[in-house]
C-alpha cells in the first residue's frame, strides 16, 4: 500500500482563460502540492506574458507537447476541434490529460475511451460537468453498484444565475444577462448556455457514467430559456413555481433510457427549487440509496479550477475512469425519445398549437396578450420540430403535476 | 490499466440488523455484482436462520474469521467494543474490512490507521458517516487539495426526522419520537441520536479526513435536543427559523480547529434549512471551490447498506483511504475549544444564568413561563459544565445573526 506519492507534476497547460488562470492562482496558494505549470499554450502570447510574467507562454502546441519535462496535459481551451486534436495527440504520447471541454467530450467520448484503453493512459474530466461538484467521480466510484434510476439537474450555472436574478430579484431578462456576462459566468458564445447546449453536453457525459450508454447529443431534444418572456415568468409565479433549466436522464421500467434538456416548472418542495445563482445541483436516484442531492458552484474560475486540480491529483494516484457501467453483466438500457410528458407551452398562433401535436390538452388559455396550453407532448415530436419551435418564439417547459 | 476486476467477493458478515439485512436484499437484486455473503455471525442464530434460510448463520466469531472462503469482512454490529475486536482481528489476518461502526471508529481511528498501514490491508467506512452520502470518499479523493475551511452538517437522520415532524407537521416531541422508533430510524439507545453523540462520532471521523487531525470525542462539546421544549420551538418559529442539530468542524484563521455538536437556529436562506426528515446534509467549504452541499438519506437499512456495498466494491478495486491530509506538508491545525459564539439559552433560574458565564448578553426575556437569553458563550466553558446543563434542563442553540 503506497500511502504517498511525491513525484512532481509538471503541467503542460492549453488555454489561459478564467479556469486556466484560476488553476495558476490555486497552485500558488498550495505550493506544497508539488504541481507546477511548465508551459502554457495560448493564442495571444504577448498579452498573457505581461499578465503572468512568471509563466512560460507559447503559441506553438508542439512546444508544450514536445517538452520532455511535461508529464501531464491540462486542456482548457474553448475550441472543441482543437481540443480534440490536443487531447488525442497527448494520449497517443501516453501523456495523461485533464480536460474541461464538455462539447469535445460529448462528441468524442466513445473513441476517447478506446484510446485510453489502448494507450493505458488516463483522461479525466470532472471539471467538464457541474464545475466543482464531483458528479462524474461519484457516479464512477460510489453509485456504481446500485440500480440507477435517474440523473437530473441544473447543469448550467449561467442560465441558473439569470433565472435566479429574474425570480428572486425581479430583474428583467436583459439586465440579468448583462450581469451574468459582466461576472464572467457566460460562455464566449452565450447561446451555448441559454439554448441548453452546454447542459446537453454535460448530460451526455453524465449519462455515460451513470448508465453506461453513449447517446449522441444530436439525438436529444434540447430547449433552453431563450424564448422565455414575462408572460411565462408571471405564469410560474402564479403557480408558486420557478423555472429551472434541467438536464434529465431517466431509465424507464422497460429498460429504455430517455434524455432531455428542458426548462421545468419546479415547485417549492423540490431540492432543486432552492438551488440558486451560479450553483449547479444534481439529483442522483438509485433504487436503494434513494435520492442524493449534490450542490456546488457550476461557474467561475476558482470552483472549476479546483475540480481540475482534483483530477490532476487523482492522476498522480494512478486513478482512471473504469466506465464500469459499460461493462456490466446486465443488458444496457436503450435510448428512446418516444415518451410523452406534461408540458406548459406558450405559443402565438393556432398553427403553432397544431404543430405540437398534443396527445392530450388539460388546460388552454388565450387572450389578446398571450396563449398557452398545458398538455401531453411527445419528446420525439419536439425533437423533430425543434428549429420551428425556436423560430416561432414558442416556449416550452415541463410541468409535472403537484 | 486493469479496466475490470471480476474476482468473487465472499463476505463474512457480522450483525444482521436493519443494515445487514438491507445488504442481503441489495445483493439479491444485483446478482451480477459477484458478491455473496458466505457466513453471518449473530447472537440469535435460530431467529435469523428462520427469517433468511438461504444464509449460513453462526454465533461463533471464529467460524466466520476462520472460514478460508471469506475474503472480506463486513462489520455491522451495535457493540463498539466487540466491533473493535472483530475489526482488528480481521485486519491482522489481512482481511479487508468494511464497517459502519462510528462509535468504534471515533475512539480508535489512530490505531486503526496504523494497523492498516502495517498490515497493508484496507478498512473502509463510508457507511459510518451520513449513511448513503459519500462524504468521506469525497473528502479523501476530491477535496484533498483545496484549502479546507469547514465541514458542517446534519449528521444524524433520526434527530432530524424528529425535528422535521415537529416543525413541519406540528407533531409533539413524544409523538415524533414514537414515529421515528416505529420506522427503525433510532439507534437501539436513542440518547445516542438525541443527545448528539452519534453526530459527534461522525464529526470526529469527518474531521480526520477533512483536516488530518484526530480529536478525541471527549474533548468536544456535544449537546443535543433532549432538553428542547415547546417554548424553544415557539421561539424558533417566531424568528422564522428551524432547529437543526449540527456537527461543525471549522478551521480558524490562526490555524486552530474547533469542533462542536449543537442545535442551530437555521434561517430560511441556508441550504440546510430545507434538509428534512431522515435526510442528512453536509456543507463542505473550501477556499477555492466554495460551498458544496451534499444531501442523502442518513438513516434506514437500504441507503446505509448501499454505502456498505460501495465500500465493498471499492475494496475489489484495491481502493484504500490514504489519509492524505495527515501527511500534508503544511502545519496541521490544532484543536481548540476556546472560542465563543452567539447562542440562544433557555434556562430556569438566575443561578443557571450565572453558570453560563456569558461574555456578553444581547437579549433577555423572562416571564412566569420561561426565561431565555441571547448572548456570547464560550465553548470551553460549556464543555466544562456539560453535565450540569443537561441535569438542569437548560437548552442551548447556536443563533448566528441574520
Amino acid at each position: 500500500m503506497n500511502m504517498n506519492n511525491k513525484n512532481i507534476i509538471k503541467i503542460g497547460l492549453f488555454g489561459y482563460g478564467t479556469v486556466g488562470r484560476g488553476l495558476y492562482e490555486l497552485l500558488q496558494r498550495v505550493p506544497e502540492s508539488g504541481m507546477v505549470i511548465s508551459r502554457v499554450c495560448v493564442r495571444d502570447v504577448a498579452r498573457h506574458q505581461t499578465e503572468s510574467p512568471s509563466l512560460i507562454f507559447t503559441a506553438d502546441r508542439r512546444e508544450v507537447l514536445d517538452d520532455p519535462e511535461v508529464n501531464l496535459i491540462v486542456e482548457l481551451i474553448d475550441d472543441a476541434d482543437a481540443a480534440y486534436e490536443i487531447v488525442t495527440e497527448a494520449l497517443r504520447r501516453r501523456l495523461p490529460v485533464v480536460t474541461g471541454n464538455k462539447k469535445m467530450l460529448a462528441h468524442h467520448l466513445p473513441e476517447l475511451i478506446e484510446l485510453q484503453k489502448e494507450m493505458h493512459t488516463a483522461l479525466l474530466y470532472d471539471a467538464s460537468a457541474c464545475g466543482s461538484i464531483p458528479v462524474i467521480r461519484n457516479l464512477e466510484e460510489y453509485y456504481d453498484n446500485d440500480l440507477q434510476v435517474s440523473v437530473k439537474g441544473i447543469l448550467n450555472g449561467s442560465s441558473n444565475f439569470i433565472l435566479s436574478k429574474i425570480f428572486n430579484e425581479g430583474m428583467d431578462h436583459a439586465a440579468a444577462l448583462h450581469l451574468a456576462r459582466r461576472l464572467g459566468f457566460l460562455e464566449s458564445d452565450p447561446t451555448l448556455d441559454l439554448d441548453g447546449w452546454d447542459s446537453l453536453f454535460k448530460l451526455v457525459i453524465l449519462t455515460l457514467h451513470a448508465f453506461g450508454v453513449y447517446v449522441e447529443p444530436e439525438q436529444v431534444f434540447c430547449y433552453g430559456i431563450t424564448n422565455m418572456n414575462d408572460n411565462d415568468i408571471r405564469f410560474a409565479r402564479e403557480k408558486d413555481r420557478r423555472f429551472k433549466l434541467l438536464g434529465l436522464a431517466e431509465k424507464l421500467p422497460d429498460n429504455r433510457l430517455t434524455l432531455s434538456v428542458i426548462p421545468h416548472l419546479i415547485s417549492r418542495n423540490k431540492f432543486i427549487y432552492s438551488c440558486e445563482d451560479e450553483f449547479n445541483g444534481v439529483v442522483i436516484k438509485g433504487l436503494f440509496y434513494g435520492k442524493q442531492f449534490l450542490v456546488g458552484r457550476g461557474a467561475g474560475g476558482h470552483p472549476t479550477s479546483s475540480a481540475v486540480l482534483s483530477d490532476i491529483s487523482a492522476i498522480r494516484y494512478d486513478y482512471f475512469y473504469r466506465y464500469k457501467r459499460m461493462d456490466c453483466a446486465g443488458e444496457l438500457p436503450v435510448f428512446s425519445n418516444d415518451l410523452s410528458f406534461r408540458a406548459y407551452v406558450r405559443y402565438n398562433t393556432e398553427d403553432d398549437l397544431d404543430l405540437m401535436q398534443f396527445e392530450e390538452i388539460y388546460e388552454r388559455y388565450t387572450s389578446d396578450k398571450f396563449h398557452y396550453a398545458v398538455g401531453r407532448v411527445n419528446l420525439r415530436r419536439l425533437h423533430d420540430i425543434r428549429p420551428l419551435l425556436s423560430e416561432r418564439g414558442i416556449f416550452i417547459a415541463a410541468y409535472p403535476p403537484d
